[in-house]
């Protein structure tokens, strides 16, 4: 071992989905969108300006920064872009949670909030969901640095209401509570509206899932301009233009696409709504899904045998082995074509195990 | 105040250049290219795939990683990619300078580093540059936590000679030391072939200045595959996907197009050693520039009132109100035509402060 690698940080990353190469391959384990951009993407990445490219883009993202702000109808200083909302989390992370006390989420959540706490040294404790996999608010109410949790959570896909948040937001108003809504385009609840009511709420979001543009990297924060401010601040600190310029036209582009944004979030809706009955009557159990995933345990098969057996059919779905929800599968809700695909090899699995 | 702001990270963030935003502008002040990026990466961001946009790029970004390893002809296991050289930067600080003793770099140099020591609360020491604006190789001997100067160095333009450079590595085996060559392409030196012979160099480079294509966020640094190794996984730590799929696209295509690449190379340096016969001419003094840009004093007016002067012109140059440098301006080159200007409107402000 060389001398400098005793000065190296030590961390444990997080590894996401498998992102298989081959073509013929039915992709439902890391949450992206089934449809692709709006068409209006496509228009302004292949008419964009090719020759401004020279040139570094506005650090401040401002032409991405008010049209997210007008979408949500809020000032520009209310909002915060990053490299997709991980980023913006990260960021969140190293701004926010500097107390002495940890910080506190779900013990069964998003899997890279450990990740970044590691990262930048930042103590914290993990709360139980409860049997039905939904987050205690009463696990966040004791003296803590800080608190995040995403709503829907994920991979439970179990979404907690608004007056929850509201009383964790209120009895918390000392820390910065985290609201990761990456989902909430596909549930009935979101946290934007106490925005106004306080200064301690970041809600966080993303182009990756309703947006179909995960390939682009977009990820954004709404909140106080107290908080806004203080990001930007810890972001100028590291890196200046972390938006390229076709990160903005295109994220521009998809904003202003309303009408194909709701087209494709309420198509998902209705397949998320019929995949419910199809896997039940193939022996599944779900919680109530209020995301484009699906976490479902089947009634005589191990999760991880049908996940095997679905990599064969070349049908990809997310399994993690860790405790309590090592007999679960997260599906991520695909087209209609490719669920029932899902469902007539699943079909053929549970055929074949009841042999 | 709040009471969460108390537990906000204190920083003092970087301020980049000015982005002038009125059309009929000639930006000499963020040492951008003036000349377009390569009509292959135009083609391919035109005719890139926009469905493939729903997924998630691939974390490793391989296909760029495998173009910049296949140019320098050295392995994948031994290029990191980031969002401009600046997340580079960044995460190498993040990763490598966690030592008791501080870091060393020039007291004169790019305005980031002491930012990034700030931000993630790593010690440092700063070490004066000679009369000449040299850094000296003896004041980077002594017990450090890491070393990090640019080569050729910024905003001076100087150039270290390589023996030099290889003994502050040879000296310093038990740190890292990173060489930020962004304007080695301009020069004659760079620290690449001391890779082999050196697990503690890493050497980082920039799509922003010689590949004109700052508006894109492409940086790279080149190591020994322990080093890529560690900042790969503090990155995976922080945001697995940092490049996005335009990116990849674009800067794949950059690489590719290698004659493009040499024929504005060469043009900027033609282009730099006229503008030194041109200023000397008009009364300035400066450093032998082996980088994108010059960095002068005028023997009669004062470098601010040049400054301000020139802005008044709709001419932008860098003016730094530092200890030392506050005399100097940065002049980026521009294109012949630009320079033309400069030279005029440098011509009519002399004549105006002789009168």
């Amino acid at each position: 071992m060389s001398d400098w690698e005793k000065n190296v940080r030590k961390v444990t990353p997080y590894i996401p989905g498998e992102q298989p190469k081959c073509a013929h391959v039915i992709k439902l384990n890391t949450n992206e969108c089934p449809y692709p951009p709006s068409p209006m993407v496509a228009e302004a990445l292949n008419h964009g300006n090719k020759e401004k490219l020279r040139l570094y883009p506005d650090p401040e993202a401002m032409e991405l920064v008010s049209a997210i702000a007008d979408y949500y109808n809020v000032d520009n200083n209310q909002v915060f872009v990053g490299v997709g909302s991980d980023d913006v989390i990260g960021m969140a992370f190293l701004t926010f949670f500097n107390s002495d006390k940890p910080i506190l989420f779900p013990d069964i959540t998003y899997s890279f909030y450990d990740v970044w706490a590691d990262l930048f040294k930042i103590d914290y404790i993990t709360k139980p969901l409860n049997q039905n996999f939904e987050i205690m608010k009463e696990d966040y109410m004791g003296e803590n640095g800080g608190i995040i949790f995403p709503n829907p959570n994920a991979p439970t896909a179990v979404e907690m209401e608004t007056s929850d948040i509201e009383d964790i937001v209120r009895e918390n108003s000392d820390v910065v509570v985290i609201v990761d809504e990456a989902y909430a385009d596909f549930g009935d609840v979101t946290a934007l509206e106490l925005i106004k009511k306080y200064d301690n709420l970041l809600v966080v979001r993303t182009f990756s899932k309703s947006r179909a543009m995960a390939g682009m990297r977009i990820g954004y924060a709404i909140g106080n301009e107290k908080l806004i401010s203080a990001m930007k601040s810890v972001k100028f600190s590291y890196n200046s233009y972390t938006m390229n310029m076709t990160s903005i036209d295109a994220g521009v582009a998809a904003i202003k696409d309303d009408a194909y944004f709701k087209k494709i979030v309420s198509q998902i809706i209705e397949t998320r709504e019929r995949a419910k009955k199809e896997l039940a009557e193939l022996g599944f159990t779900f919680t109530d899904s209020k995301t484009n995933f699906l976490f479902a345990k089947h009634n005589s098969i191990k999760a991880e045998v049908i996940f095997e057996e679905l990599k064969k059919k070349n049908i990809f779905v997310r399994y993690f082995k860790k405790p309590r929800i090592d007999n679960y599968l997260r599906i991520t809700i695909g087209t209609e074509q490719e669920m029932q695909q899902l469902y007539d090899a699943v079909r053929e699995i549970v055929d074949m195990q009841s042999d």
